[in-house]
């Protein structure tokens, strides 16, 4: 929160709508998470914020990264980051995609089907590749559903298909689901992951190395979490105990909302407060569609509206700025009762998917992006400026 | 269906994803609309489809806009539209928004609450407001809850405060919800109007004029749906009983998805096919936030995979390419049960509210924009060089 206070402070002077990030918190974030898995090596999951300062910052830290497309693979090679530093996690890869991530040497591809095994043997021949597989997500606010992963039997399945293709059948990943509240998850997935292991050692002679925690490590929005060392604490445990028979364990981690989330304050205004058969309800410059896409998925950030933390709060509706009905963050959130039209409200740990998910919708554009360090150089000048001035 | 045929058959060379639009239907559309309507203004909803060149071709036959924000407003000056051809029917505006509105001569707002009209009398002194009703949408596809609109009674009040404000109180619009199927609700609807415009006469003194019959004409997805003139006669008919009474009756109509739905063909690949725990899914190059976004608030879209129109039908989940366990289209949708790797799928109707959603969401991009004017005036010429060429 004093992190928060300090975001809002310096963002007094900009104007509604916009994200303040603050790169000092994403290499806290960095370093915090290397130090409590020293081992793991961290592949930033870019979907979650593909900024360029955000990009660089984490390739100066020697992050890896996660990339989902072409489209990601080409901005990370404008910004310097080397192919070996990629791992392609998305399990539905177009076939030219592939071509053109095995062209610039990236060798990691995360499968879960035979026909994705089947576009990366004929597109990248040779390659790694790394199963997902599909674990029980219920504790997640976010859970996953059966879109990606299969299950331990069909694993290993692949992993023989994988061989007669020509391909390296490397490792595991999983993810416990976004925003995973129960810290043995992990546990319970790792011993999943020993087992896939231990049985195509034994019966198919293939030895896998790789572990890929996949992301999931939470972000405080309004409830209490599990910190990330108590998480790490017990992923360490759990590979000691399940992965003692593997050599040359290579451990990666995919953070992307615990990386980034908490980076980012939102800074919108009141647009219009109405009354209406159904309850008040509160309008905002930002919505849906310009940076809160994951309201309407579930995420329920923690709003402050700016010189009225002390007022009695109400129950009201709030929404978006565009002609869209579904354009609604939330049918019930709790708001000062004397909120009214320009007032300030900020949206806090907006760091990670929003940015990402802005759209033009209605002629209205996303918020304009700031960084804390670019401000604080500003007003360090115009301190020495006006201190020189005397 | 014969047009979409030939849209296919003009897609043949273009490289997925991409949505192809036929300004010639748009053309049409507006014809047939401006036919069975003759008395009613037409004022194109922007936000369903803001390409310059489907502005350009409405601008052209005599369209007046609906605008959504300054930003459209700005799009649409620089396409040469006249100030006096829009109207701003967003609820939700800006302050500095309707300033800039104002600034150029536009001078229809449409208004739901007190605050909102404090706004106009302030940044667009003297203009004239409309009063969005509120009405049961029950039957539509895509009801707008009660985001929008307000009470009969509180329009009443609303008109009065908007002649204290200085303000003139023009008329009232409503919108039956997007993809109305029920025909009578129009007359419902007027019926409402026409209560209201009389007592605010016999009370007040106040004379409305303006019936602004909004959006919600619907478009075949899936199902068989009332023809624009089967509603056009519901409308005529209850306009003429209910407002005998009212001199210089102005109407106009808003029509979005109405006007582009059916102007435009997306074309797709399927990505991936794979077999799951929870049955079988199939991939495509486009999803939800890359134009599909309306398949998730319910939106059923004809679906063709090429060269398959007569295989044997069979149940599966359809997901667009993203990392996102949101990305998916349908639970359960029904495709040629041999349906493969890079198969063509056509997604018809898919001229309104796609490419306006678009996001850049995991380094993927939306679809190529192709009009079929420029497919033909290219065949034309290929055909006519080789012609001359003999």
């Amino acid at each position: 929160m004093e992190r928060m206070k300090k975001l809002i402070d310096l963002s007094r002077n900009l104007q509604t709508p916009f994200v303040l990030f603050d790169l000092e918190i994403l290499k806290e974030n960095y370093i915090r998470l290397k130090n409590s898995l020293p081992f793991a090596e961290i592949f930033y999951a870019v979907k979650a914020n593909s900024h360029p300062r955000i990009i660089n910052t984490l390739k100066e830290l020697g992050s890896n990264f996660d990339v989902a497309s072409a489209g990601e693979i080409e901005k990370l090679l404008k910004l310097g980051v080397a192919p070996e530093k990629m791992s392609f996690g998305n399990t539905i890869k177009k076939e030219k995609d592939i071509k053109f991530a095995y062209s610039f040497g990236i060798d990691y591809y995360a499968v879960d089907t035979e026909m994705e095994l089947e576009k990366i043997a004929l597109n990248a021949p040779g390659s790694k590749v790394y199963f997902r597989l599909i674990i029980d997500s219920s504790d997640s606010d976010w859970p996953l559903s059966r879109k990606f992963g299969t299950t331990s039997e069909h694993i290993k399945f692949l992993a023989v298909y994988a061989k007669t293709l020509g391909l390296i059948p490397y490792g595991i990943s999983f993810h416990v689901g976004s925003q995973c509240n129960n810290k043995f998850k992990w546990r319970e997935a790792l011993k999943e992951v020993s087992n896939i292991f231990k049985e195509l050692k034994l019966n198919d002679g293939i030895n896998m190395n790789l572990i890929n925690l996949g992301g999931g490590m939470p972000v405080v929005y309004d409830k209490p979490i599990p910190t990330v060392e108590e998480i790490s604490d017990v992923i360490k445990d759990s590979i000691e105990e399940y992965f003692y028979f593997v050599d040359d364990l290579k451990v990666i981690i995919e953070p992307g909302r615990s990386m980034v989330g908490n980076i980012g304050l939102m800074g919108s205004s009141v647009l219009l407060r109405s009354k209406k058969t159904d309850g008040e309800w509160v309008y905002l410059d930002v919505g849906i569609f310009h940076g809160l896409t994951e309201a309407m998925g579930g995420i329920r950030y923690k709003i402050i509206v700016d010189g009225k933390e002390k007022s009695k709060m109400k129950t009201f509706k709030l929404a978006g700025p565009t002609c869209d009905s579904i354009d609604i963050m939330y049918e019930e959130v709790e708001l000062p009762e004397d909120i009214a039209l320009n007032d300030r409200v900020y949206i806090l740990n907006t760091g990670a998917y929003t940015t990402e998910y802005v759209t033009n919708f209605n002629g209205i554009y996303g918020p304009s992006i700031y960084f804390v360090q670019d401000i604080e150089l500003e007003e360090a000048e115009i301190n020495s400026e006006a201190n020189s001035a005397f």
